[in-house]
């Protein structure tokens, strides 16, 4: 079982309830800020290897919250790179030493925060780690590093505090809310943090620190590997892969129903990524049904306990080969196979051509919850919850993993610019992951789910939901942040 | 390389044309019988573990095929086999000492036949080597413990033969062409042999003896890593795992396009286990294109233009990791999770319902090629054949495990019983391999294949599909064999 209580030295904390105990929190804002100095001692130069989505926000959240303390954040990138003008765009320079070569960076830093693509962090992480100064701080935002080391018998070096800070979404949305975090204090996205290797007692302050200054609005503790293994999982579930095969085959259901393109598409992808979204990100899961009609809570009821089953046997699935690392070594032979190839595209089906159409005609009328799907949707996300909880995983990430990194995170940006695009644009792991495992939900619920949902609902499945422990912990997680719908452009 | 020409002191053996050289064959048949005691010398007792359908119809074969010549056949299974009473009834008994406990019988034997499941392979393969007198033969009919063996750092025990003899096609097929091939000699299931430890000479001779024993229409050579790839990659595409996926895509895109229930299954599943493979089975794979009008002939271009990248993407994929060992991991992690939990079955789904009509209304009309099927399936194989070609395995394998394993065995039988029956009831491994990847080619087709199938065929695809190799290597295939449709009851 995961630890997730802590001390600081720095930071007030605050404990959340959760089932079965409690969990040690640290709420954001900005009003922590002069403390970030305290938090940072040792550290007066921070470098960023890295300026893909989290790369780029991470340098510019650090840098516009340590302004004026003395702590300098530099870019590293590596040779070549085609990110080095954008950087420039942003004020990171040659000139003023805020712009560099990953490794003359790497060596000049007191903190790396490591977010370069995780291919290239295992092809070179020997050599970052050859260039560190004695005792500089490793961080990283994401598990895979250390899952890769597991698998290859290799070890960070020893002697440097390992921490990691996970903001639990994009980059994109890590930047943007800490900027309406301007106006809204604590707007953000939630972060976990994980200490892996702590020689000198400074690693958990300094791991909050690097949190609050990303913007989080709260900050829970767990494991580099529970981070990893629920991060890789998830996204091949409700994140990404899951909503994939969903909305494929609500789509085809509704349009075999005899439903026109347009109709289809939103009682199946829209419904999703709006009103059910909201709805979740507002109010909790169970609002979902809630709001429903009698008769339309039945048909949800139906839908939900046809899937759960198939939903959690995929998940259970997908946990057991990233923890075994077989899913690891499947996205190695991935990329070895596709080289410099783009991977195929998914945006070509019929349905996002729908998508456009829908999207025009939006604000038109308020799309209503659709019932089946949302019961589809919900069982889906239950059955990671379900599975998150029974392998031990902290209660706060598994809401974020599971919950709210979809509602306020993923499915918004998928709302803006459709789940194809998604699916095309995210990190190669993920994409990877979400081409492996969309098709067996997909399937599964083309061929098990949805003729079961013909028969009556099952009841006891339709109680657990009702007074699922999760609904407790989603409340108390949406206590600690206050309700804000990400702005996309 | 695998190595593809071999010699014998017992059979006359030929040679036969294949692309880029030759391979050798031996061409089998009921005159051999009498050459069998020559190839079998040193062997006075075959000891067959395992009653599963390769069991029964390899000591089934092999007794019949070896009467009169004083060479006994038993049959060993695992204390409390249910399968005791069936082998009996077939005329096996304990009275005769033709039925025992495997570790006695393996014990008891000359030649011991490895027929239990691989799982119970996985668990007992050393007590069952440990058991067996010196110079004991050990003889597989896949290569499956020797990935395991791979896998876990073990090894086959020193001082003994150990060959594969591998019947290209399903249990029931190996016995029923058999008995069919009493009235007309060569009918059976091609196999293919390998030698992986030959002390003593015996080997390529003992091979050949027990495949021409199974009534083998002919025989041609191989190694077991190479067996075993083919084959655990070939029930994941174009045998078992594929056709799953590409009959589910094509039923709901005629059901989208307008077609009742009926029409739908004929054009899709009907039409592949039905005039599609018939054609394949008699004339080869360019007669389904030949056979077509124009006008079809540009709709099978279409479709067989657009699906060829993706399917060879996927089988690129499955590939890989059957060679890397990452499948075999997930197929033991599976069997650790389901237990002794039933695997979910795939017959619910709306399609097998309309199976039933379909096969009720038979006969009443001769069932044309559906032109945009016919290319979708043609191409899918055409990937698998490529592929295996470009990793380099001997034509006479990459022609059975592609195209005549499935139009001569599987198919017929789906044709009788239906594509989702297959799935849910052939072994273990397949039914996890079926379905980890059958939803892959499914997903890939409907969001990519298709999309592209509305552009104009890829005439330079068509060009090298009309002109490819593998048409010589099937032909001259095929002259080894007796074209006879398998009776299936």
């Amino acid at each position: 079982m995961t630890s997730t209580t802590y001390t600081s030295g720095v930071f007030a904390l605050e404990t959340m309830d959760v089932p079965g105990g409690t969990e040690t929190v640290l709420r954001g804002g900005r009003h922590l800020f002069p403390l970030l100095p305290q938090a940072f001692a040792g550290v007066r130069r921070i470098g960023v290897l890295g300026w893909g989505p989290q790369g780029r926000a991470q340098a510019l959240n650090l840098r516009d919250s340590l302004a004026g303390t003395g702590i300098r954040v530099a870019v590293g990138l590596r040779p070549g790179s085609r990110s080095a003008a954008d950087a420039r765009t942003h004020g990171f320079t040659e000139e003023d030493g805020t712009l560099g070569d990953w490794l003359a960076v790497a060596a000049d830093s007191d903190l790396v925060v490591l977010l370069i693509a995780d291919a290239a962090l295992a092809a070179h992480h020997q050599e970052i780690f050859a260039v560190l100064k004695p005792g500089t701080a490793i961080g990283l935002s994401h598990g895979f590093l250390l899952g890769h080391l597991r698998e290859t018998g290799g070890e960070f070096p020893a002697g440097h505090p390992v921490i990691a800070v996970c903001p639990k979404g994009m980059g994109d949305s890590v930047r943007r809310l800490y900027q309406q975090g301007a106006d809204i204090n604590g707007a953000g996205i939630n972060g976990s943090f994980a200490v892996h290797a702590d020689p000198d007692g400074r690693a958990v302050d300094l791991a909050l620190g690097w949190s609050v200054a990303l913007g989080s609005p709260y900050t829970f503790r767990t494991t580099l590997r529970s981070e990893y293994l629920s991060d890789i999982v998830g996204e091949r579930a409700i994140l990404l892969g899951a909503v994939h095969g969903i909305v494929e085959t609500l789509y085809t259901r509704y349009r075999l129903a005899g439903d026109d393109e347009v109709t289809a598409y939103e009682r199946s992808c829209e419904n999703v990524t709006g009103p059910i979204a909201r709805t979740i990100s507002h109010s909790g899961l169970r609002a979902v049904r809630d709001g429903l009609s009698p008769s339309d809570r039945e048909t949800f009821d139906r839908a939900y306990t046809a899937t759960y089953g198939p939903a959690r046997e995929i998940v259970a699935e997908i946990y057991d080969e990233v923890a075994d690392g077989t899913e690891l070594r499947s996205v190695i032979l991935a990329e070895r196979r596709l080289g410099a190839r783009p991977m195929s595209e998914i945006g070509g089906s019929p349905m996002w051509g729908a998508g456009e159409k829908v999207r025009a005609r939006r604000g038109e009328r308020a799309l209503p919850v659709e019932p089946f799907t949302a019961g589809v949707f919900v069982a889906t996300m239950v059955a990671q919850i379900d599975e998150f909880a029974e392998r031990g995983h902290p209660w706060s990430e598994i809401v974020n993993e599971s919950v709210i990194e979809a509602v306020d995170s993923l499915l918004p940006y998928m709302h803006a610019r459709d789940v194809a695009h998604m699916v095309d644009n995210c990190s190669r792991t993920a994409r990877l992951g979400a081409r492996r495992w969309g098709p067996r939900f997909q399937a599964a619920y083309d061929q098990i789910a949805y003729p079961a949902a013909e028969l009556p609902a099952d009841q006891s499945l339709v109680a657990a939901f009702v007074s699922h422990p999760a609904h407790e912990a989603l409340a108390a997680a949406a206590k600690l942040r206050p309700s804000v719908d990400i702005s996309v452009a």
